[in-house]
């Protein structure tokens, strides 16, 4: 019996948490990440060196059973390159869907899966014709640059006609600074009434689970505190979660784990955005879930069967973010499951998380204040998609 | 915040499992194994050499913010060495009274707990004199080496005067055939109803707590199947198990998880042996108890807050012996959670472990027999201390 070798694009803490989750399962793991210090370095053989250098991934694919990746950003050469020598899970045209918010968003559209009004935007006068009175979007908007953010970056929110070229001029040089923004996009702002996601995998042979759905609360566009299950959740809520989630993988011949973050507007669910991915809002099943996130995505890579997906224990799951607090204190409190990513702690930062289990949602909330309360966390700031 | 760096005397799978437990909480750690394929090599640092090698032990000390060990047979120099660098865990007296069956179950006698009759043996006359008619222990007795058998290595039963001459030659040349024997141990042979365990912690101020009992079936001196929490275990029962590890770990200002196999003889608990670290019969709480003992053996000897003890969901723990199922084979069968030890094959070798869970235990034991169809094994072959 061979052990399988995955070889993980990324060795952040999701591939760290990757590696925890398969050495039990007899998977070893390579990561490749241009950063010695990087968190996964514990967990596996790490190479050190950028995506896009084509000897070292001649290198870091040799003797890989599959590859996969813990970030969206996958140069599509470096996608490729890698295609010829192992199969690569989430398929390729899954990181071409999400990579840009554009065709992301009409793809969703094309399933008949609602999102918000849209418009791609190259010039301060489309923005204008977008958000400007009897446009598409209207306002208040949210402008973002098409690529590369996250945790925040690259999003403005306009209020007032007055706002549109000041956004325009603060997102234009993209989140980099160099002006590779691909484009901007702006999106109707939306009041929901929260932000939900659903986490979903599908097999190698087209089956497919999906978690609970999950309420998120972010506060400085960070996710900080994540319920699940979601309470409040219709049948019918969570089958269109799903059956929105399935439609996109099967569209994609999607194989691994997917993520995607709702807007509940009264009962309507909004397609915000999806990550082809394990994601953030998936934590909590390390310690509350029938299978994790983590096993799950790695079952559905290398063939096996997928694990169960219902929910333990109620779970809420709080972010550390910045720095993290003294691991005697957190253990010290009922219900307490520490994840801790060896990254040197820095303002905004995502440091490690608690998954925070109770005999209810009552109880584990409770308990999750009091992580909070350690951690400096404040799960209730204001959200940017708020008026 | 610094990271705690852990220093561990071998580099097994007891290794291995303490390292995934405890990278998630942010420590690191350090193994010191004569093997360079030992099964924790991909979960921390690995230093390969000898346990008498007075250099490379200061070494592997260097930084240390404590060191524990992972089997019992530490050479005394070894741990002393080691204990002028670092705090040692569980402490040295711990390993002296389980490195020899006499002063281990002399311990245990001075503490009011039962044990099995027994006496040192140290020529056949001896033997003679304990296991003949009107002898102190009698027969039937098991015959064992004082000093380092495992795994039913270094133990034979003798039913008849006849074979008393035949085992005392096949053991007194000792588990490793050099004759370092420390002399042999009979034991008059228990006719229990079944074989139960308790594994306890101890934290570095004293605080104590337990697991529930659990019964345990062995085959041919291995262990094959844990049942958490044992059944039918009146609160008087899980009382005087508490008391006996308590008590034996105050004796020992013991820091750390202790286990005790304990015969269950119509209600009355005599104690088998003890091991100073975690154990085989704690492997349930992995995925069946609110904390593992590999999380709180680390707790307890970094002087952290002990985590709670108690079943999650009931669970039969199946060892994989020798060799292992092909891992989708196991993963497509429900409840269950597979530990594979990255270690190769060979006849009687511990090489994984599938914790089944159920929602009762009629549930979890019906899908372990499943695993245990599927693995081969017998978890109701002889065992050697019924007649």
């Amino acid at each position: 019996v061979t052990a399988p070798l995955v070889g993980v694009l990324g060795g952040g803490q999701l591939g760290r948490m990757l590696a925890l989750a398969g050495t039990p399962l007899g998977i070893r793991f390579r990561f490749l990440d241009p950063d010695p210090d990087a968190p996964a370095r514990q967990c596996g053989e790490l190479v050190v060196g950028r995506y896009d250098d084509s000897g070292l991934l001649a290198a870091f694919a040799d003797g890989l059973t599959v590859v996969t990746y813990e970030f969206e950003n996958v140069p599509a050469a470096t996608a490729r390159l890698l295609a010829d020598r192992a199969p690569v899970f989430p398929p390729q045209g899954a990181l071409a869907a999400s990579q840009d918010r554009v065709p992301e968003k009409e793809l969703f559209r094309s399933l008949g899966i609602p999102v918000p009004a849209f418009a791609g935007v190259e010039t301060l006068e489309d923005l204008r014709a977008a958000g400007g009175p009897g446009g598409p979007v209207g306002l208040p908007c949210v402008l973002k640059t098409r690529r590369l953010g996250y945790d925040g970056k690259g999003q403005a929110v306009v209020r007032t006609i007055d706002e549109l070229a000041p956004a325009f001029a603060s997102l234009s040089r993209g989140v980099t600074g160099d002006g590779s923004t691909g484009g901007l996009i702006a999106e109707r702002m939306i009041p929901f009434e929260r932000e939900l996601s659903i986490v979903a995998v599908r097999g190698a042979r087209g089956e497919f689970a999906a978690y609970p759905l999950v309420e998120n609360v972010h506060a400085g566009g960070i996710l900080r505190r994540t319920t699940a299950p979601a309470p409040n959740v219709a049948p019918a809520l969570q089958r269109r979660a799903e059956d929105a989630a399935r439609a996109v993988m099967e569209r994609l011949n999607y194989v691994g784990v997917l993520a995607i973050e709702l807007f509940d507007v009264g009962g309507e669910l909004l397609v915000n955005e999806m990550a082809p991915r394990v994601h953030n809002s998936g934590h909590w099943t390390q310690d509350g879930a029938e299978t994790s996130q983590f096993e799950n995505h790695l079952r559905a890579i290398l063939g096996w069967p997928l694990g169960p997906t219902g929910v333990r224990t109620p779970t809420v799951m709080v972010n550390l973010i910045g720095t993290w607090p003294d691991p005697r204190d957190v253990l010290a409190l009922p219900g307490v499951r520490l994840h801790l990513y060896d990254k040197a702690p820095r303002p905004g930062r995502k440091v490690g998380h608690v998954n925070v289990l109770g005999r209810d949602l009552v109880e584990a909330a409770a308990r999750a204040s009091a992580v909070e309360a350690l951690a400096g966390a404040r799960a209730c700031g204001p959200s940017p998609a708020r008026a």
